[in-house]
């Protein structure tokens, strides 16, 4: 049906293609939503203000898809975007840090539905330790994480422990077989190349809106 | 100094383009914790793994600004690019939404440090309301919104309520002279044009794991 290359090279495709693909998906399950099944670059493009030549070549990094001159069948593009970013099937997160961020992220619709479950969230503060998160997870002792992981067939790490202890936490993930993390801790971190460390700045989203309140200003 | 157009028309600069000059200013700010005084576009491009035409580009949108040949002074596009972004004076935020989430980015580095400052809590829970979060402020009345945005001079709105709260929340916002608002709840949320409402979502970087996985799995 959807023909693409299983083995991408992915040193070749920038994150920001990947960050693009994201907003495809979510487009497409705009579309479905409201019923439309087949729809060109040009029409994604522009009821979504996205570029069409750039959508045509994201996704032309994996192979040829959609038909020149009828566009693409919007059932098939999501199945295409689904499995391009690997969410046909579960992907399970354990998080380490149970503060306030730890157990916010536990009951994020984003982080447990989906493709995605978190299915541990550990702290090495013994009075955290056998707390009730609001999603409904205990706190877990940090220094079982490895049993955890392999238990319960974790694959991305989420840190969200203070900057100080961040660097322990991803060394232990990585120990641990964790081939991918998110960090939320305030501090660059070191890992082997065979692991893919995310760190998420969200100071990033205040100073676009500060550009908008300088610009606006006049 | 810097010479630079202030009345930038923002219509035709990309939510990217921003979000690159973010990614500029730490790049910046590592330099000059290194005592680099002087960079090209070519050498923060290999440095920092960036693209040196897009890096002229992008700067270019503002104005001219670098010397051919010779690069930029590193403290001069330092300032640069802070003002730009709007972040030469400080932003005053307010979240509403007391919950776990709303509690962390309180005291998140990133939101109460540098240029921006957390003002105040609101939430409508009776409950909450009166209680410390971590960060040593105390939860007040979101009923309270107008006065708090104007006695406080907010101008950034938190949204980091349920989904089904969020939209009279953004409008109680809109009304209390919020022009940008950053919204943390999973819904799409309407605004007049005036005001900029980005939504945040986390789970973009989940799904950028999830790629990284699957290819690399091979």
């Amino acid at each position: 049906m959807v023909a693409y290359k299983r083995h991408v090279d992915t040193a070749n495709i920038s994150e920001l293609t990947i960050s693009r693909l994201s907003i495809y998906l979510r487009c497409v399950d705009q579309l479905l939503e409201a019923g439309v099944e087949t729809v060109s670059s040009q029409q994604l493009a522009k009821r979504f203000n996205l570029n069409s030549a750039q959508i045509r070549k994201d996704l032309a990094y994996f192979g040829e898809f959609g038909v020149r001159g009828v566009g693409y069948n919007v059932r098939q593009l999501r199945q295409y975007v689904v499995e391009i970013l690997g969410l046909d099937r579960e992907r399970r997160l354990v998080i380490v840090g149970a503060g306030n961020l730890g157990s916010a992220l536990c009951h994020y619709s984003g982080f447990s539905g989906g493709n995605f479950l978190v299915v541990g969230v550990l702290d090495s503060d013994p009075s955290r330790i056998g707390d009730a998160t609001p999603a409904g997870l205990l706190v877990e002792d940090a220094a079982r994480l490895p049993e955890i992981v392999a238990q319960r067939q974790a694959e991305i790490g989420v840190i969200t422990t203070p900057a100080a202890a961040a660097q322990t936490v991803c060394d232990r993930m990585v120990d641990a077989g964790l081939r991918a993390i998110l960090n939320f801790a305030p501090i660059r971190l070191r890992a082997p190349e065979s692991v893919l460390v995310k760190s998420v700045d969200l100071k990033v989203h205040l100073e676009e809106l500060s550009f908008f309140l300088a610009h606006a200003e006049g």
